[in-house]
């Protein structure tokens, strides 16, 4: 969690368009991390959504901003609506519109704090695949002791082949190199015992594989040590992936209710408290998710972010960093050389 | 995790074979827990192992404890060892003899803190399988915000059937029953949504059988919900089972290592660390594994508890408590009550 922020690739302002209308906290901190981003990094970002809610909040912030422009559209894709119906029927809906603009190069990149299946749905919908990517699916960065790790896939490809799992780990190892810096990720499998020959059907498979591949492989990793932070990209299948994005943020919560719950029951504890209370802070700036905004959507022919549904005006404006960063570094030129080899070759399906 | 500790079903002194060669710790720290749980609980404790070696830990710590005895075994199977290969070539390990003794019914359970899996290799080639169970498997008992919550499968079936993880349902719940009490343990789901819908195919198929059937279901968990305590058995694969349990436990160690290193940061919050130690040993003792010892093995024809390989004295202690309470309480009458409805039968599979 000691990351340096890198610096921006080559210093040009990026174009980014913004669902500003999903997300747990309305319209307003969509638009404050939008400003944030173009007053700090002078990215543009295009909103999109209702013109008249989203005029209010702008002149409210920055009024006189060039950066931010508005496109109006008349359709929301709710956070609890199904993702495919949702896409199909809406067509006009804020997070549709902004994959056009995508695919238009009218923006470089999408970033979105609303229902995570749409995102992808619509980022499928309209920019389509990589060349050679079966799966598209969505990094999760997860704090560690030492440096942030990419976990892919976090929920997007519930059910797995080994190829799939091959490729996350090619896409992850681009967007490490891209965003982190790193020369070489090193990449782990999520296993439950370090031997290869341990895990299910999936993940042994999928350690054939890796181990015969070019990448920074080093074998099977077990839950314990995913917070150790030696290795910088994880690999697993998105129901697993899931389930330990969500576990992990259940834990931190549930031990941060248990420690308020002892520190209340007397005054000595309460007084240590206060004592130890920056010590705290420091704790919750390292593992905090808004660090990078959210998770990017792996394996487009363009580049988005999927944010949490409960991001703040902090966490947009990481992401819309994030995203700048992965357009400037190239992140789908790295995953498409990549894919170029006969060993990569190799994974990509037909007919999907 | 403010559980009561439930009263001895009907008193009587229950006789448990304990291989005492297992673990990390060496013989002492596992004969200290059994000669703990014959002075605290009456129960008697058969030892597992090198005469000699024990004879000399019972001398030093028990030397006129009638309810500890020995019996001689002349092999161990390794940590690290293939458990299939080691119980079929190792016939005088104490862990087979162990289970050998159950299938004689010189002792009423097993005890260890060994290789898991050779120990549950050991159990189905000694006592086997309850009648109608395919699939014997591991609950793990999670701390909660409320309550103890058995997950099962933690490890034994990496690969499932919908039918598997109906029989773990079965299986937790007349555990829960069993140990803690619960007349009707509320059942949940491992997935990544709460709807019925969501989830992997194994999960989607699973929802439906435990929709239909007489369990008290009440749908999917997510990982965010594992630490609420709101079920008190929780079902999922092995693979998945033992991923959520290593990364929870490799989390709170992260989580404990990063506070120490803030901690020691200023003399402020060093000193604030010492008001506030006994709200942390509280936490310590809420959350602590030893409190139930292990893990039930589930489904089998006796009673057994796989102790995890560091298990201390009190971890041995209660593990042997544990299971003297489900042989007091009848586990396994409950299961195969459980299994003789028609929904039940249904999930047999035929020549397994």
């Amino acid at each position: 969690m000691d990351h340096e922020q890198s610096p921006p690739g080559n210093g040009t302002a990026v174009r980014i368009a913004l669902d500003a209308m999903g997300g747990d906290h309305g319209s307003d901190q969509l638009v404050a991390g939008a400003v944030q981003a173009a007053c700090e990094f002078g990215h543009h970002v295009v909103l999109l959504g209702d013109q008249q809610v989203l005029q209010r909040a702008v002149d409210q912030q920055a009024k006189h901003l060039s950066q931010i422009t508005i496109v109006h559209t008349t359709q929301v894709v709710g956070m609890d609506e199904s993702p495919m119906d949702g896409i199909r029927k809406k067509k006009d809906s804020s997070i549709r519109v902004a994959f056009q603009l995508l695919h238009q190069k009218e923006v470089d990149a999408v970033v979105s704090a609303g229902n995570s299946g749409a995102t992808l749905a619509a980022a499928v919908k309209e920019v389509g695949r990589l060349h050679g990517i079966s799966r598209p699916g969505i990094a999760g960065i997860f704090p560690t002791l030492k440096k942030p790790l990419a976990v892919m896939d976090v929920g997007a490809n519930v059910d797995c082949r080994p190829q799939h799992l091959y490729q996350f780990a090619v896409m992850a190892t681009a967007f490490s190199k891209a965003l982190f810096g790193n020369e070489q990720p090193k990449v782990g499998l999520l296993s439950i015992g370090e031997e290869g020959g341990k895990g299910n059907a999936l993940v042994k498979s999928t350690h054939e594989l890796l181990s015969k591949s070019s990448l920074n492989y080093i074998g099977n990793v077990e839950g314990r040590e995913i917070f150790h932070g030696d290795v910088d990209v994880l690999v697993c299948d998105g129901f697993v992936g899931n389930v330990c994005l969500k576990l992990s943020e259940g834990l931190a919560e549930a031990m941060v209710a248990m420690l308020r719950e002892e520190f209340s029951k007397s005054i000595r504890s309460k007084i240590g408290y206060l004592l130890t209370r920056k010590a705290y802070a420091n704790i919750k700036k390292r593992t905090d998710y808004a660090e990078y905004g959210g998770g990017p959507l792996l394996g487009l022919n363009g580049t988005g972010i999927i944010c949490h549904g409960r991001s703040n005006a902090t966490a947009i404006k990481n992401a819309i960093r994030v995203a700048a960063e992965l357009v400037q570094n190239k992140m789908n030129d790295r995953i498409l050389e990549m894919l170029a080899t006969p060993e990569a070759m190799a994974t990509v399906e037909e007919g999907v």
